[in-house]
């Protein structure tokens, strides 16, 4: 519990202070580091500080209103910070999709760009949040990956769905969310991210559907979303249908994470599709009282182009210092076959490699 | 008393604290919902999730410092947020003014674009605000519009003053403020906006004048707001008059609310003027503990051109979960004579129709 | 102390709360006043309300969490606020430097362009800042600038190093600092910031080296910053060295204020180069309980072109409301000699004079 719920509740022992007990809460990460990238570039690679090595930077400010009968109100609003140059809610970071599910609002646009939701959460009958926020099927793989929501280091972000659709993808605007409440450790959910095209309700919308079960040291996530393109004239250009299956089973010594995804861009108009699957297998190692030790293995299989596959090997060492920071290290190591550009930036050939070496620090608040 | 406060305030009697009490405040609205919305286009309606349904979501930070023999210092900082897709702080939503009060800022730019003051505030003498902030003649229509300051249903600050001028007039950059104490229910205030022209400190400012009366029942508020517009060469083209005046009496099962409005927009170097006239009639009922039912009929009159009229007619019913959360509906119908296109996008027709249906959920933290 | 820190730590009286305090603390400075700007345009000058007559406006989020042994982790993040129309996180204010320290990021860049870092602070060992900061040179003339970080009245930022340096070079991206703890008064710091460019990790980057001195009455600060500017083709066509050496002695009645400074901008394709030189001398008085005199007078020097220099004169009376609230009145007169334009637009003529007038109020938060 943050610092200042605990004020307030501590404060209603003593005050009596109204059943209602709320609060806006700011918090974020910032996470910093020195970095190594080498993105392919013939030039050579860079060196740099850089935000995101274990989790991108962000900041937040979000709310729990209890409404009485185990109803809460919520809401969260949450901005991606490149901390390295302070960056924030400013402008686009990524072009901005003329069609598909962020609507002229590109994955890493200004403002809240990672959660702007209100909603209503219940004990008994789940939660429903409206807004932007995580797709369902990102809700599932932040769950497996091995290094939580992403960074730099992290596989499923970066080469899984081809390496260019998670981002597309993971975060929805316009949309309702719904799930469950825990059944016996199973959880479902399921969301609808309105395409706001004039006159046609479905152009450009995508929907979700999760299941989970968390039990023990068992967990299983399955996720998938289907996304429809279609250009300002309403036709239909694409359905892209995006599946993911993972799994962790933790042993005490050693966390076992498993991965399976199949991705297929459906090209309406020409009648063809692209078709991707994706395998990941990783560990995490409790170390000592304050290390952790996470590595991983992933496979991006393009299986409409020949030798067109790439792999992506991921290590990263933590040490905490306390509940909210720890320093870290971390490599990834990502192999291109001959017709295969995961990772690599515009100015390097198609089968270059790409690597990051990095060690920093991230902080909770 | 934001929570926050009271935290404080509670500390103070266990603690002795010293007796200056001060805190910054985060605050803010989400509010977001399904929306039908009709704006004329001829490929039809959109459907989605929108914000703003009741209220302008935003965010905030504000504060009082008790500086002692009853004066505080204050500030205030606030942004719209477009609670949908996250937008916030980035960039304008509306053209920017080449002149005029906003003096290239558009009225929903980046950054603080609601509030950004600081001022003094004291019981006997009053509250000066510098900064930016809203015009005193929105102050006056905000106070008798049945559904508060705004949102995409509510009438005024959509087709009163032509439907175009109240988002112009309704923040004003580089200004003063200044609102006296009530005396007896009485109220006055006055604006002034510098244009920040070089040479010519008349150029593109504006001021504003209001006088309110609220007592028991009855409250009656006026305000007037005069914007000169020059252009860079210092070349005065327009000074534009909005005028203001509106009512509530509440009866407790019923209240009551009437406005009128009068603008006139002088075209200096032709020597014409476009004018328009506007009338509102409302009634808020409170229906059992949590319900209220809002209703209003406004009428935008274009008194220089022939049958461009307008009129809006709205119902919003909100059931409240708690003082800060409430679920809403509502349906506004905009009908347009035959030259008048208010509320349309710029593809529909002259005099088309336009409405929006929602249903959503308020939180404000 | 914050006041919510103090509600924390009260708390913990109370509730024998975790060892770890830790918060997030929301601060600021709303700076906004009367102004009446000549910057030298034929056609007058500027009457308006303005930010920053004192300290620039700002707002940010900042905490520190005691890691035990001495050891801190700290965050902060902070914004240029334009509080005249509520500008901030936006859009750049000054042009966007193609090369050089803030590679791609100009000074006033949108986001936390005043600070976004993330570090560890020991006692014994000093303090390690990752990300976007203050350079050292800025660290150590803040310290000795009368009217301390800046605003429109202060003579250091605004004419030293021929008055356009000092926003390029008082703040560093991609960069990390180290300051040492003081040693019988004695502390030192170093800074480097990445060019971050591929291939080449010395084109573009920055370094800075500080030493100062505070015991009793007296302070020493001096610092030095070298900036390589290079071509994106890697060719370096600038090498720009900064050197200030100033110092403050407070007799009690007065504090005394005097700066030296020396900028060398090495053309390195040309073999050129131009210099300038700058001199300060200050007083702070003490007028009763809540007044306080700032006068200065300061010089650039340019030691490259004739006839070339300009000299600038400033006073402020600041009248304290509270420790965090004070009301403010300055002059500023800045006089060009005929072949320099420092504190001019773009349409005066060369060797016009500049000045400022302002009235105004600074809340801090």
């Amino acid at each position: 519990m943050k610092k200042s719920l605990l004020a307030l509740a501590v404060l209603g022992a003593f005050a009596g202070a109204a059943s209602a007990q709320s609060s806006v809460t700011v918090y974020g990460i910032v996470d910093l580091g020195f970095d190594n990238t080498d993105s392919g570039a013939p030039a050579g690679s860079i060196n740099g500080i850089r935000g995101g090595g274990q989790n991108t930077s962000r900041i937040g400010f979000k709310g729990t209103e209890d409404l009485g009968g185990g109803l809460n109100a919520i809401f969260q609003l949450e901005a991606t910070l490149q901390s390295d140059t302070g960056a924030a809610f400013g402008a686009p970071t990524t072009t901005t999709p003329t069609s598909g599910p962020n609507n002229g609002v590109a994955a890493g646009f200004g403002g809240f760009n990672r959660f702007a939701t209100v909603g209503l959460q219940s004990k008994a009958f789940g939660t429903v949040n409206l807004g932007r926020q995580t797709s369902v099927i990102k809700d599932a793989y932040d769950i497996v990956d091995p290094y939580g929501d992403g960074g730099n280091i992290a596989p499923i972000s970066t080469i899984f769905f081809n390496g260019a659709l998670a981002g597309d993808y993971g975060r929805i605007s316009n949309s309702v969310k719904y799930s469950t409440p825990s059944f016996g450790g199973f959880k479902a959910s399921a969301a609808y991210g309105f395409g706001e095209a004039t006159g046609d309700t479905g152009a450009s919308s995508n929907y979700g559907l999760g299941l989970g079960y968390a039990n023990g040291p068992l967990s299983v996530q399955f996720g998938y979303h289907n996304q429809d393109r279609s250009t300002a004239a309403l036709v239909q250009t694409n359905e892209n249908k995006l599946m993911f299956l993972g799994a962790t089973y933790n042993f005490g010594v050693v966390k076992l994470h498993g991965a399976y995804a199949d991705t297929k861009l459906e090209n309406t108009t020409a009648a063809t599709e692209v078709k991707y699957r994706n395998y990941l297998v990783g560990v995490s190692v409790p170390l000592g009282a304050a290390g952790n030790l996470f590595a991983s293995y992933a496979v991006n299989e393009n299986r409409t182009t020949n030798d067109a596959d790439a792999q992506k090997a991921s290590v990263m060492y933590t040490y905490d210092l306390s509940k909210r920071t720890n320093l870290y290290t971390g490599y990834s190591y990502t192999s291109n076959d001959d017709g295969s550009r995961i990772g690599l930036v515009t100015a390097a050939p198609v089968g270059e490699s790409a690597s990051t070496f990095t060690v920093g620090i991230r902080h909770k608040f």
